[in-house]
């Protein structure tokens, strides 16, 4: 399946005979060239920019694989490619950089910029990736997306009101516990507190973040203000008792034990990958809901219920930006089509459920207009 | 055409259900990173960069247009993207950059070059193209190739020799005027000199490059040293009086009586786009042979007779460059495929003449074999 690639560039127009090639290329193609240098924004109807994302990544969190490099990231990459292009008809290009520094990454992604109508970052370590996808954002006038953080984030968002449903809780009451402050614990936890969620309590390898924590970095330091109301010190598990949410974004494991301790009703998301952090026979002993990350069990979290769709939206409408509105929107459109089915074995719809890119399209499209960030 | 852009990225792949799809992206694609990163060499075989290439532009001299700038580029590099597909089976990927600081351009192709198997530099002004291309080739372990010097200097020299053959002349012996030091011109006088050609006079906006001639750029400087034997100043189209060729590569124009004043059996290459320097029926009335880049006249002189089919050579090989040899062995299969059919009317083969693209393809990987520079 992998063998020379998954993806190609292929022309949509047939430049069968001369006459074709002598439009599509010189000297036919120079009109539409004067065109776009007169009015620029003309490109976006004349050119396959307004419909392209660049999937950019230094290689250096892939999966869980960690830093393997550029040329081992680009079968992922590919992977996305393709899905970009199967769910939403985005024509997206892989871009594995040979740097790892965000002066170098930010310099050569804004070098980039006119080719693309997006940018969506993709497997670049923590806590790199935040200061250059908040750089990056700032820089440049398209949307500009870490999928790491902000795809895992409104999926998660997705699934967890589907599982409150499920459990009959309310939302804004859950206590959660949040394992992981890379790209996707800070996405997660910070989305969390967006949409209203009561209490959650972060840990990273050195147990959880709590206010006094020693040598805490800054994004870090700023989660332990916002988190951890009780202020609690020790470990995920121990954090655990009596919680209603476990989210495990960590690579690391969780005891059955923990998981036993938890509050009746319990909704754990294991979305390690490929190994969960609790396996999901031991959590459903004890939890009301279980997802993971893959797909041999219910309830699959994957960024691919995200991303076509959230870039389908915002290429759409032009936008300069992808907003936390526009987040919230796409997590609660995916939502909205579990609705009323929700139940514990589904609480996000299938990736192959062809309604989910267009729904998330609009809901973003409509955001987009009224946070004021759509150019058409 | 040109709605929506003329090229899309599209998988080549199935992922049609749930299995399909755990195998193309998480957790399946894994396994291949893993593999790679233990292997860098697989990369070749189990992602499409093997048989990609960029075609990098910061839109500072875009067909006849000048410096339109990246965005105003876009058409022609999707032109020839769709070319690159349709003629050789490229995968081909436009980059147009928002900077024209040769470090910038260096810094940033470097940094997307595990991306590629091929850098395609296009329509970047001289001087500047020549560093960036002496800085690239040294620095990258790919083929970079600028085609508005190298394409065009394939095409003309191939077209040289089915003229040459038609006007009955020896080719050592051939006395040539060049119009033009830009990228082309200077490329081109390179490769007849290389190719054997007898003697040559260039000029730029100010008249003939002569050795003496006042604040001569290095790269004009360097031209003066080997050409223009008999150190003529003036303008080009006094050094026509007499000479066998003229190769028109200016944006200028040349009066019929230059054209007159030739030697008996001239060969006139009028290549400036769209408007040549010279009319080729005016000049028809004089010269023997007459081309131009025009699709509505004989003789289309045009690149895409070589990039195609350059980078398909390269690529099979996994070239480490593209050597001065493997440019000269191009132009010699072109001119091969005309051979003993030479005509006034016919000195190069057509765009269409499905052969082309194959023969120099394989011309360049047994040249590519014969320096050294091929990886298999």
């Amino acid at each position: 399946m992998h063998r020379g690639g998954k993806i190609s560039v292929r022309p949509t127009v047939d430049v069968a005979d001369r006459a074709a090639l002598a439009m599509a290329y010189t000297p036919g193609v120079a009109r539409v060239c004067t065109a776009i240098a007169e009015r620029p924004g003309l490109a976006a109807d004349y050119t396959w920019v307004a419909n392209t994302v660049a999937i950019v990544t230094d290689g250096t969190a892939v999966l869980g694989l960690g830093d393997i490099g550029p040329a081992a990231a680009m079968p992922v990459m590919e992977g996305k490619s393709l899905l970009f292009q199967r769910f939403a008809g985005v024509d997206a290009v892989p871009i594995c950089l040979a740097c790892t520094r965000p002066d170098e990454i930010v310099a050569t992604v804004a070098a980039l910029a006119p080719s693309f109508g997006g940018i969506n970052l993709e497997d670049i370590s923590a806590p790199r990736c935040f200061e250059i996808e908040d750089r990056l954002r700032a820089l440049l006038d398209i949307p500009v997306f870490h999928d790491d953080q902000h795809g895992t984030a409104i999926v998660t968002l997705a699934a967890l009101r589907g599982a409150a449903r499920v459990a009959g809780k309310e939302f804004g009451q859950l206590r959660a516990v949040v394992a992981g402050a890379g790209a996707a614990g800070v996405a997660v936890t910070k989305m969390l507190l967006r949409a209203g969620i009561g209490d959650i309590a972060v840990s990273d390898s050195k147990g959880l973040i709590y206010r006094g924590r020693e040598s805490l970095n800054p994004v870090k330091a700023a989660l332990a203000e916002r988190t951890n109301r009780a202020n609690l010190t020790g470990s995920a598990e121990s954090a655990l008792a009596g919680a209603d949410v476990f989210i495990g974004l960590s690579s690391s494991s969780v005891a059955e034990s923990a998981i036993a301790a938890m509050a009746p009703g319990a909704i754990v998301f294991a979305l390690s990958n490929p190994d969960p952090e609790v396996h999901p026979e031991a959590a459903g002993r004890h939890a009301l809901v279980v997802a993971t990350g893959r797909s041999d069990f219910p309830n699959q979290i994957n960024n691919s219920l995200a991303f076509p769709g959230v870039f389908r939206g915002a290429l759409d409408t032009r936008a300069t930006d992808i907003t936390d509105g526009m987040k919230l929107a796409a997590a609660d459109a995916i939502a909205a089509l579990v609705g009323a089915d929700a139940a514990a074995g589904y609480v996000v719809p299938s990736q192959f459920d062809q309604r989910v890119a267009w729904a998330v399209a609009d809901a973003v499209a409509a955001q987009a207009r009224a946070d004021g960030v759509a150019r058409r």
